[in-house]
């Protein structure tokens, strides 16, 4: 094979890092929090902080009274900035959140990441049972869609239960 | 929300990293190797290289006469010793190959990582059109179920392309 014959090792590094937060998956999206955070401090490279409204996740009931929507916004809104917060006190210099609302990995795909421009998403990896729409398990879709590089952070629990169950 | 109200970023490093080489796709698999080997070398942790002689692609007649697939073992064996001699002359210390035969994104999940153990996994992300068992789209599949963090790594090519797509 010619091409790998002659081809050397470049240093590669990513120049824009965005971090899609799961505001119901609080341990999974830590990690990725920290490492999203690490890259962009060593680096010094903007941060974006993502966080997506899934309302879907609201039953009818619920998506018909302004109230309930209301305050799920605020209460968005009030962790999407104490993330940015985080960042910026952990000492990454340029930090820019982003809210969205609607299924978390169409609007992560279509909308916050050809807004922001990263080369590289980051997202957690966590699953919970009866609760399948969040960022996590919407893992494969960011994956596969997503107009950049995408890093799918496991917890070291997630990563030695998984583990043991393929040494079974 | 309690728990994000008292966490704090901590700096996040990686300690054993893999590259899954996909043999048939060296465009998308030198940027992921160029990740793989950077980060190996920078942070002075061991870095595993597997390749996956996919038994699928073979068709009937090719994968009855042993001199075809002994052929292609040598092949998939010497390329892989050359990718870990580029790693080496890039600066990586340790360097470990791996090298298996069935589904590239099976074998990857089932057996290579198993064995290797890394907490952070390299692939990359290309797809070509009537070549659909590469581990490029494969990397759904990995993401998924591999028990480890993954990296897909989109080409400055494939990423510009996709944008594109998007913005239609």
């Amino acid at each position: 094979m010619e091409d790998l014959e002659h081809y050397q090792v470049s240093t590669m590094h990513y120049s824009r890092i965005m971090i899609a937060v799961d505001d119901d998956d609080f341990v999974s999206s830590r990690r990725a929090f920290d490492y999203a955070c690490t890259v962009a401090k060593i680096y010094n490279i903007p941060l974006g902080v993502a966080m997506v409204l899934e309302t879907g996740d609201l039953n009818i009931f619920q998506s018909l009274s302004p109230d309930v929507l209301s305050k799920r916004r605020q209460e968005i809104s009030r962790d999407l900035n104490s993330y940015c917060d985080k960042a910026r006190d952990f000492g990454v210099m340029e930090v820019q959140p982003f809210l969205s609302e609607g299924t978390p990995g169409h609007e992560i795909v279509e909308k916050v990441v050809p807004s922001f421009k990263p080369d590289l998403l980051v997202i957690g990896s966590e699953t919970k049972p009866g609760h399948r729409k969040t960022i996590g398990t919407q893992a494969a879709y960011i994956t596969r869609y997503a107009p950049c590089s995408v890093i799918v952070v496991r917890s070291d629990a997630k990563r030695q239960e998984m583990l043991q169950d393929l040494s079974k």
